[in-house]
């Protein structure tokens, strides 16, 4: 076989408040690579089938002098996040060609990995969808894991309780409505769009609205205090929150959109009401949530998808070349359930 | 016996960044009463004889029309605060004259109390001074309680760990200084004087620094990271003990002088890292944690204390009318350990 281009999605410059498809990343056909000669020692050669966008990729979209625990991406190099591909060559004795491997991957067509060292062989015998491994059933990271084992963990849920879920139409928020409500709680849930509000509904929030139309201040006077609050945006929201928090609320703190589209370092100004209130925040990772949850997710979650009891949508992209584009979105919004980019085809 | 002049400590104007004694808080002496005839309406006639000050009370010092899980003191009225008084008059047959009480108390030379609601009568065997009971014995709000009981609930310390401790010259942090050392972990301690340093090396502090003379993030930097934060200040030190955490690290919120002092709503603009390294932000009132850990501390600290093991200070003022200068100069960092007022003798 002759050599082939292989497309790239490479972190290109640093951008602002918001990422610039075309100027912060670039797709690049420049490289070529041969299938049947690139040099393995010892690895194997994978092509990319499905990636996951998601919103820490921003967070990682900063100069590499910049001091955080959370490496940037390389300038001029591929951008990667998690991922499923297909082995077609291998000199690594645990890989076969024709496994499905699943990991972080590089943002390109094809690629070479050294070792399975984060990764894994995904087995599918219910021949679901791959992309399905990269959310709700997907490894740490993905989304079905973190609203499932943070609930667990951190929310201490007592019937007739109340629970306020931000981004409550995205890939983790609208899992943890679901859990909340099985859990007999009280949900208040936002987002960005009347669509996504009648889509929190759809999945039983009590009360779903969009931000952008009415106050959250005002929605959590009238429906809180609130007892648990799924934090996904940090700034003013978690503000409002501890403003409307009951004595002994839970923070169970997943994300913070708006210090990734807003330049970072946005203040809390209502910290005190943490000591007033005797709230606790709890930051966490869901990597460091498996050991102890893996095993209670597995039997858990996957009868509630196959019996439908358990709702989940993706935003689809195809190629790529559109990862820029599905960050973008996925940033402004735009999206309801996780977003995924099908790269190819098996 | 003729009515005699009844000094009170009267909050008499919503305060800035801190009290003006004389303006936000007077001394008047323009009420009389008559400690013979005062009706007591089935309760109980006290004379005040030792104060509690703590930096909470600038917190209660606004409008009330101000929204706060906080009541605020009333314009015009005396404040309170823990307190000890004795007896001199009683209706009340489970209060006996000659009793000591302590308990929120008014700020004034002599009441009524209806009831014993929030108080209770103190033993004395050994003779200890009255104020002991406001301080390291003292009742919840006091300070060896919230020391000792905050750290055995949230401290979760391992050997080898690295606490920092902020206010560690004050009457809480310098008893968890001295708990984080029994318990094997590296103390970084902080407070605003040459004095205060000099004092937190006594009491084991392995690195100890006035904040005012050099910079909190260089110390950490090179003494961190930290597992364990005792937060008495909150805004910038908390931000610096945020970008200076281990992961895992268990924040203890107990205070934050800086929202007392500042006007409030002090932006604090880490918080991300919470969730990057996997941080837990505690916050609670000491009441909450008595049920679990009164026995312990019992019998934990008073034999501490007798033996000389726990060291322990009192910052001493003499008279009602100096509330205001003793909540100043604790405000303003001047104190060494526990604030108290001496009122009376018995």
């Amino acid at each position: 076989m002759a050599p082939i281009a292989n497309g790239r999605l490479l972190f290109n410059s640093v951008p602002g408040d918001l990422p610039e498809p075309g100027k912060t990343t670039v797709y690049d056909v420049s490289e070529t690579i041969d299938p049947d000669t690139v040099a393995l020692d010892g690895g194997f050669f994978i092509k990319l089938l499905e990636i996951s966008v998601d919103s820490y990729m921003k967070g990682r979209m900063h100069a590499t002098s910049h001091e955080s625990i959370i490496p940037s991406f390389v300038l001029g190099q591929p951008l990667h996040s998690y991922g499923i591909g297909i082995v077609l060559r291998s000199e690594n004795p645990h890989v076969k060609v024709g496994d499905h491997l699943h990991g972080p991957l590089e943002h390109a067509e094809y690629s070479v990995k050294k070792d399975l060292t984060g990764s894994g062989i995904l087995q599918n015998p219910l021949k679901l969808p791959w992309s399905t491994f990269l959310g709700v059933l997907g490894r740490p990271v993905c989304k079905g894991k973190t609203a499932f084992m943070a609930w667990k963990q951190f929310s201490r849920p007592k019937q007739g309780e109340t629970v306020f879920v931000t981004t409550g139409a995205g890939s983790v928020g609208s899992l943890v409505i679901q859990f909340a409500k099985m859990d007999g709680l009280k949900v208040i849930a936002s987002a960005g769009s009347d669509e996504k509000v009648r889509y929190m509904k759809e999945l039983g929030a009590d009360v779903a609205f969009n931000y952008k139309a009415v106050k959250t201040t005002d929605v959590l006077r009238k429906e809180g205090p609130i007892d648990i609050f799924w934090d996904n945006v940090g700034g003013a929201t978690l503000d409002a929150a501890l403003e409307a928090a009951n004595i002994n609320a839970r923070f169970i703190e997943c994300g913070m959109t708006t210090e990734y589209t807003n330049g970072g370092d946005i203040p809390v100004r209502k910290l005190l009401q943490i000591i007033i209130r005797s709230i606790t925040l709890h930051g966490f990772f869901v990597d460091r949530l498996v050991p102890k949850w893996n095993e209670d997710f597995m039997k858990i979650v996957p009868p509630l998808l196959t019996s439908g009891e358990l709702k989940y949508r993706e935003e689809e992209f195809d190629g790529l070349e559109v990862v820029g584009d599905a960050l973008l979105a996925l940033l402004k919004g735009k999206n309801i359930g996780k977003v995924v980019v099908h790269v190819a085809k098996d």
